[in-house]
């Protein structure tokens, strides 16, 4: 635990033209306390990113930042594989990455399709809406993903001009497959938009050659730097299509042709560029293999403890986010307080259709370790023991 | 100078699937500078800062995010001189600021008036164009503002829903008289919108006593935190206005519906809150009087050395960015070049109505010292001596 903020007088001058007062918790300290943290995101920042942070602060025209700047270009063009001229990071959570990709590829009265298993579909849908498109949706249950063949029925019937599918689907578990689908997207002069938030870094995905359009991911998951900042990619082909748009994106903040001249984060790169860095120096093929081998490991864990998995098809479990069936007869509440409480861990429960059905745990980036998993695995069983059960 | 990211070997393996390398650059240390950041913005952040920045992440939904949450609210609160109750910071730069005061108040087709005396009135009109509002702009030239006869005359004529005024235009110093405009508005039913992004902190300014609908600032000016924070204020008018309004706002990102609900700034908040405990321990009053008096003994120092105030009207003169005439015979862009690499200090040539007309020093929150004044005169002094001065 560290202490934030010195216990200091406040220092109202005696004849205040001021009606709000200072606020007294602000004049208190205040601690952080360290928590293990394997919700799905944010996931815990290691120390060399921290610091990272702490650098001195630098102008956003200076020649470092400019340097800076092509450094994490180039280390988003690694972790994305991708050669693509229009790579950056947008100053912002998932959510302005989801917005800058579907604002500025879309025109309003064109036809999107929208991949809906999980929440994160569910999303784009609502942002696609917003602007005016009109948007189709394929429909899956919670827990399963889509064969090609479903995907092309569906290309073939709604043309639409943009198709939006999440690789790494936190709120249910999935992992997306992603081959051919770029193919097919093309077949039908589509553009193949995927969210790899929650996955980026900790599963394959190869933008280039899985012929994926426009790509983006978080800082906070297994890029382990504080959120706040989105790594994005667009192809020739998005770069071509939005260029040639008949109007202008409804954000100017998000509008491309403004972000490719210079991107809004000023300063602030210093701790994604070592995020980059460090999955530079492991190997993306190495963090691949860390995050399966570690979630196998914590699969296999739990089905010997008697949990269920809630993703039936093993292929299709996402490697940094494992959903758990919710135990029967526990309220899932408890035994995630439970843990917190006792064990100093988070872990969440379920998120828009698997809310109620599973305990959701992540490990990314420098918290997915075997060493972790045993971690949870001692937690969960104590907190069956202890929480609550009805006679269900 | 410190040191990031340690020199380390490429970790690809044998056999490896991946077309893009690990970029060398990243493998590579690299150096962040100290540099005194005396432009229009970022400024320096102070170490009590970075280092709470360093803290260990907390996850969104932890009692401790939610208090410290509570806490950046009062710490706004005071700040703006404010007691509404819808006040937060948006996880963005200061553009996504504007565009959330913008997206949430206003709706396709109505009427905006946006007082154009500087880039940020600009900003504001593109903004509102680009999601179909009526947009009348009043425009006068740089370096001088409004009074409130011509913003009366205005409103009378535009019947606007709402009127956008720069507080603090840095991109020509000056600092907007506020009193009686937002009784204006409201006489007219009209919403005021104040961006008090290069103001706040270092010039007076009371969001409920001089009627301020929305008023926005950023986090990397007087405040001294990193990029990427905006705190936000909304009175009970504004809600009233977006809690019934008919469409839903473009973004969903900057849905106030959303962001009252959770605003998404997930463990970060804890630079701007370290930010805001600094301000609330300085006071308020103090902060805008210490801005003052060093504006002042900068001004003085830079008319004894024979330089022009672009802002003729002392009394418009922005505290926390000063813009100087550009001295004549010289090239602009020389000075500020020789200033970064003699004096390893930053200040910066005009932008959009002042670009190549003045030079514009920023001294905001802990750089506003009349020691940094001492050493900018002195380098300004140097710069004039040295650099090529043509016959005209």
């Amino acid at each position: 635990m560290l202490q934030l903020r010195s216990k200091a007088m406040c220092a109202l001058t005696s004849m205040s033209s001021l009606s709000v007062p200072p606020p007294q918790c602000l004049l208190q300290p205040f601690t952080v306390p360290h928590r293990y943290l394997f919700g799905p995101g944010p996931s815990n920042v290691p120390p060399r990113i921290s610091t990272a942070g702490a650098q001195p602060m630098l102008g956003h025209l200076h020649a470092e930042t400019i340097e800076i700047m092509d450094h994490i270009k180039s280390g988003i063009q690694y972790a994305f594989q991708t050669q693509n001229r229009m790579t950056l990071a947008v100053s912002g959570p998932g959510h302005a990455a989801m917005e800058c990709a579907i604002f500025n590829t879309v025109e309003s009265g064109e036809s999107v399709l929208i991949a809906v298993h999980g929440i994160w579909g569910e999303r784009a849908a609502e942002m696609a809406e917003r602007i005016g498109a009109k948007v189709n949706t394929i429909v899956t249950s919670a827990g399963s993903y889509y064969t090609n063949d479903e995907i092309e029925q569906a290309l073939a019937k709604y043309k639409p001009v943009l198709f939006f599918l999440t690789h790494g689907e936190s709120s249910t578990g999935v992992l997306h497959p992603i081959d051919g689908i770029g193919e097919l997207c093309h077949k039908y002069d589509c553009l193949f938009l995927v969210d790899s938030v929650a996955a980026l870094g900790g599963a394959p995905i190869y933008m280039d050659k899985q012929g994926i359009d426009i790509l983006y991911t978080g800082s906070q998951k297994v890029l382990n730097a504080p959120p706040g900042t989105a790594p994005i990619s667009f192809s020739e082909r998005a770069c071509h299509k939005i260029f040639n748009r008949k109007t202008k994106p409804v954000s100017y903040f998000l509008d491309l042709s403004w972000l490719a001249n210079y991107w809004g984060c000023d300063g602030k790169p210093v701790v994604i560029v070592e995020s980059l860095a460090i999955l530079a120096e492991t190997g993306l093929e190495n963090s691949w293999k860390q995050h399966k081998d570690v979630a196998e490991y914590f699969h296999m864990g739990l089905e010997k403890m008697g949990l269920k998995l809630f993703v039936q098809d093993k292929k299709a479990r996402l490697p940094t986010v494992t959903t758990i069936v919710a135990p029967p007869g526990y309220e899932w509440r408890e035994i995630t307080g439970y843990i917190m409480k006792n064990h100093n861990i988070e872990i969440s429960g379920g998120l828009g259709p698997s809310l109620g059905m599973v305990l959701r745990v992540g490990l990314m980036g420098c918290n997915s370790t075997k060493a972790h998993v045993d971690m949870i695995l001692q937690a969960l069983a104590d907190a069956l023991k202890h929480c609550h059960k009805s006679k269900v």
